[in-house]
């Protein structure tokens, strides 16, 4: 089937041919992954995680070894200070920058001066409107289906999507959910101008991430990725006997520092590099039950604008004048 | 705008125009909406609640007085013994029953002995392919945006609805979340065959609920339709003083007895019947953040329709071949 041709504000903002964009995931965001997803026509994102000015450099100089079209960094604010790497990756060209988890006034001036893009994630209507305030360029919407921190309003795409995209005018990219080209087509018709997908493109051959963990996440079914730690940072994640151990606990009320305690640190890395089922936490999107094979980057993106296209004729043909 | 002509599996199955149900809702979902609703081309849904058999008969024949067109009924079956109720609306000629929180063995071979159809309420694909086996002949898909119990798995439209309509063939009627033409697009697109929708029906003219009720529902924001009882029996209401008392008490992790003694029984009437602000429990979709105005029924499906009518044209704008 012949790909269609997409024009959205998205698209056009980020000079993509797909509104498809790859979300940085923790330890899974790396070159090869970025590359990839560029080189289809989408947007890739490198995920900074907490890696230091030099091998986030090297993931930069990397990536655009593997494609010469527009990639994004992501940075997550809460996890640490990111003015070094900020200025690291402008001096490479960077042109589009993700930032998550801390304040639009940290990052986005510095960006606009470079003549950069900046897009800001958040959860609901209240951040972003906020953010669209300090004048970011696009909003990324994570809905509750996301995988890591999601909001403990627990607002889910069908709802959030429609009310953020009523109210603001800005490129809004939908995340959190959507796995497929059914979902595409959902989250454009509810007033995205683009999707992002994490856990579709951590179950693709392209993604540094452990074996183990893309065995895992294909083999979830839909009740295999619950919310946890509702008291205090709810977070989403493949059921594994850590996730098992922490649902354990506020099943029996004990407090949240607790939980706190027993999470610790570290063990996203322990998920996505070392695969350690006993001690890792393996993040993931609540699409993780409709995710059944690890494909390449390149049939990820044929069968979604394949079913693209499908869904589109199959919605035509529901209705006649 | 002329309406479009739709033909969908529900429309076919229940000989109505719009895949477009009125889902019941606990003691706001009596006949003027009903007959309303089915006036309107969609299929209105009496709600039993926990009526006798007199005061139920009476709702299905003030319904009959009040349209000729098919609706169909809903019962509870975790709330008492339907039986009765049954057989009463079978000898009143109704043909489609929806059936709740209960067994589909039930009532569907009773259903289908008096030549009537049987559509049963489900939060998940596990049910759903369990009342598939049941020989149901259509499948409500209650996502964790719905008003009232919600499942714990927390599963939501996007990733529920494609997941189901995926593995099985019965016709599929997406509930929770959905409240206008958008929403009708997106479910349409990710598999379902029709809608159904609460909340936005409980913000209508000529639903019997208590003014105060509906009015809360207009001026609910989006973080203002919580799940709370996570631990015991999930449910999703209106933030008010008992919603924020059991929100405060899980908070400071009091056992879940405590909660289920403080809620007690009927709230829901006092919210829909008295408008009962200190003691009612006002039951509702997440989709309420949405709702900004009470309509007739005859405006939310003229809106919803020509929203459909944009939306689609709006898709369509957005690619080339």
């Amino acid at each position: 089937m012949a790909r269609p041709k997409f024009d959205t504000k998205v698209t056009r903002l980020f000079g993509i041919q797909y509104p498809i964009v790859q979300g940085a995931m923790a330890w899974a965001s790396e070159a090869e992954l970025v590359a990839a997803v560029a080189n289809e026509g989408g947007l890739g994102v490198l995920g900074a995680s907490i890696m230091t000015v030099d091998e986030f450099e090297q993931q930069v100089v990397r990536t655009k070894q593997l494609t010469d079209r527009p990639f994004g960094v992501n940075f997550p604010l809460v996890l640490g200070d990111y003015s070094k790497h900020l200025e690291m990756v402008l001096g490479h060209g960077v042109r589009i920058v993700v930032v998550s988890a801390g304040s639009p006034k940290l990052m986005t001036g510095r960006i606009h001066e470079a003549g950069a893009l900046c897009a800001h994630v958040v959860p609901n209507l209240k951040l972003a409107e906020s953010v669209a305030r300090a004048g970011v360029d696009a909003i990324v919407l994570e809905s509750y289906e996301a995988g890591g921190h999601v909001s403990p309003e627990g607002i889910t795409a069908i709802t959030n999507i429609p009310n953020v995209s009523r109210k603001l005018d800005l490129p809004l990219i939908a995340a959190g959910g959507v796995t497929d080209g059914r979902g595409l087509v959902a989250a454009l018709a509810l007033g995205a101008d683009a999707v992002q997908m994490g856990t579709r493109f951590l179950a693709t051959v392209e993604n540094n991430a452990h074996a183990v963990y893309k065995k895992m996440l294909i083999e979830a079914g839909e009740s295999d990725v619950p919310v946890f730690s509702t008291l205090y940072h709810p977070s989403r994640a493949l059921k594994s006997p850590v996730v098992n151990t922490i649902l354990s606990m506020e099943a029996k009320l004990q407090p949240s520092e607790d939980v706190r305690t027993f999470i610790g640190r570290g063990r996203a890395r322990k998920a996505a590099h070392y695969g350690l089922i006993e001690e890792g936490m393996f993040y993931s999107g609540s699409g993780a039950g409709n995710i059944d094979e690890i494909l390449t980057v390149k049939e990820v993106f044929t069968r979604i604008l394949d079913e693209y296209g499908e869904v589109m004729g199959r919605l035509g043909a529901l209705t006649s004048a």
